[in-house]
């Protein structure tokens, strides 16, 4: 049986914005990858007559009601009796429960005050979803033909109910029938429309969906798909990844998690080749996002970051007449860093970078953003120019970005 | 006049678990402290029927609809169309921003393609929300009496648009009454533990309240007031950060949006001082996280990654010997990086970092996690000896951390 679900997030400190809901994030993920589509998330306060609101909406369109938070001792924490209320399912004390709470407080010396006995109300028709990392347990409501599921915030008890009681039983449920699988695929080089030119037929598509997502510097094409069964729903995303890959090329540079450092640092290691690097106006940010990834310093003997026009010379070999002649933010210096490098560290490739990240240090003929980028190899070194538009720490995250993607197409096209 | 506000977010890779709101939280704490209220959140996919419901019954409570995301180019991109059908506000082309988008991408080389064209609609009685760091504007729609908001989901797009736009324009309307504020104090060097064990009793007020927060290497420690006026609230404010400055000295480094990197160069910039960096594991984050602080080359002249043990000798004169003898991870060699380095770049002050970031590369004598960190000066140079734990990041960000606080103190140590 196909299930619709709702969550709904309970907390004031929500509302404040003091804390941000990553549990809402993983529960909505994990009820997805058992095929249980989410119309909706809600978030209220600790206010009674607002959650009721948020319940009864959530129950006229969905089967399984699921809640986060609000399940403390305190007056504060209503999600109990709203959900009771919401699904006529009453409350009735647990004995077993009461005796558990009462053993846990005195074990510790703390005198059980009574509202610490709300945490051992359950339903009665329902039951109780056991929490072994905290007092208060998950509650299971059953009436209405709806079923309404009570989960505490703390995410060290939240996380493993989800994980081991609700998601089993919310499978169960659907008959371990429909499932949601998804993959991206990462592009770079491409913009956002002119991705979406290319895949615009497949965006149509119901099953699977094709969506793009603007990131910076890269694009992700999300395919997700939906069938009876996981490995049906690996097959359809297959054949549509396929598809793409088929129109978009070299510019996927990976899947999922893999950010393109990742991929060029692959590369490098399956042709046993090097890179160094001379940054001006990224800072060293190239050479960090290299060595972010482990296993780095097979492929990676370091860098200069040549911020002053002496270093540029020094630590690069970037001619001095040439800084005086061209100015540093040039297509000369550019190439003269990479090559200046890539000799000093005798690596495969070096990669030189010269630009006016800003938001200052502008002018009419080199405005903020103009960045030169270049990669040299034995056959050559090639220079781009770019004009990125956005804050200092966006220009230079762009930059880093394509000259990542430069060295990797060049590689790609190198046998 | 006092403001009901709603949040309704858009995206169906919220509702799928992919990505986590960090938006949403952010707009509602940046809302409580102009006073607002917010009674509900909500969350829907990119489905106009839902969308149009949730804008709806936001709109039946709230004088305010703020929506996050759905603002791109293409097909999937509904909340401009859905907010102008909920508010009766429609949109028209916008020549302005139609010519800024033809620019944009004339300069980029890149075809405008139709569906770009819609970023360029803005509402017939709103306006449109400049959006330095996007080509997607912001819009405000104001009719039937309720004023609608649309932000982009990009967080570099929409935290600025919410801190330069949104927060002034709704602070306006509502009078400015009833004024939350609040500052955040920066430490650094001070474990969280220790840090409330030095302000706890104030930890017990309700007004203004203390809270703190760990972060990765430092701890925030966040002073709220509430009062009838902004100039009341922030005098409780205050009062009570030169207390806690009292207590916690030099341990704290700046105030709110300011990192440790951003008050180094400005300790450097009133000293007339420079640093430069050897870093081996960090490999470039502490030069990537100085250069990200605008104004940072007049104090930094640059630095190397030196990865390998040649580069090491090559670039920062570290002997050949000295790695042979004990190692590259090793109290001599961090000292000698920072020496060499700082001789190199004839800098005041020079950083020598290596370690093993991990996960592999660990032995029981030299665990993953070990760094040492070395600053070097006129005055001699000092070497501390680390053991983090964490992720490869999580270790490189500690780690880059205190090397940024070991030359913060040693500058206001030396007159």
């Amino acid at each position: 049986m196909p299930l619709r679900a709702e969550i709904v997030s309970v907390g004031t400190e929500l509302l404040l914005g003091q804390i941000v809901d990553t549990n809402a994030a993983y529960l909505s993920r994990a009820l997805s990858e058992i095929g249980i589509t989410l119309h909706r998330r809600s978030t209220v306060g600790d206010n009674m007559e607002r959650l009721l609101a948020a319940l009864n909406e959530a129950m006229a369109s969905a089967d399984v009601v699921l809640t986060i938070g609000g399940l403390g001792p305190t007056m504060d924490d209503i999600t109990r009796d709203g959900l009771a209320a919401a699904l006529k399912d009453p409350l009735q004390l647990d004995e077993n429960i009461a005796d558990r709470l009462s053993d846990f407080f005195r074990q510790r010396n703390v005198p059980l005050v009574k509202s610490n006995l709300r945490q051992a109300m359950a339903p009665v028709y329902g039951r109780i979803i056991d929490n072994p990392n905290g007092t208060a347990p998950g509650l299971l409501f059953e009436n209405l033909g709806r079923i309404g599921i009570a989960l505490p915030g703390p995410p060290n008890e939240f996380i493993p109910m989800v994980d081991n009681h609700v998601i089993p039983y919310l499978s169960a449920k659907t008959g371990g029938v429909g499932a949601i699988r998804s993959l991206v695929l990462r592009v770079a080089g491409v913009g956002e429309s002119l991705v979406e030119e290319m895949v615009k037929d497949l965006m149509l598509d119901s099953n699977p969906t094709v969506a793009p997502y603007a990131k910076v510097g890269e694009v992700h094409l999300r395919i997700t798909a939906r069938a009876d069964t996981p490995e049906q729903a690996a097959e359809l995303i297959l054949d549509r990844a396929t598809l793409v890959r088929a129109r978009l090329g070299t510019s996927i540079y990976g899947e999922n998690d893999t950010p393109i450092e990742g991929a060029v640092v692959e590369l490098l290691r399956q042709r046993r080749e090097t890179v160094s690097t001379a940054e001006s106006c990224t800072g060293g940010l190239v050479a960090q996002r290299i060595t972010d990834i482990s296993g780095s310093s097979e492929v990676f003997p370091g860098g200069v970051v040549v911020y002053s026009n002496t270093a540029k010379t020094d630590l690069a070999g970037v001619p001095a007449e040439t800084i005086a002649r061209v100015g540093a933010v040039s297509q000369e210096v550019a190439g003269s860093l990479a090559n200046g490098v890539r000799e000093r560290f005798n690596s495969t490739y070096g990669i030189g970078i010269t630009g006016i990240a800003g938001p200052t240090g502008g002018s009419p003929e080199k405005p903020v953003g103009l960045v030169y980028l270049a990669v040299s190899g034995a056959d050559g070194c090639e220079v781009e120019k770019a004009n990125y538009i956005g804050s200092r720490s966006i220009i230079r995250q762009r930059a880093s970005q394509t000259a990542l993607n430069m060295l990797r197409l060049r590689m790609l096209l190198t046998v």
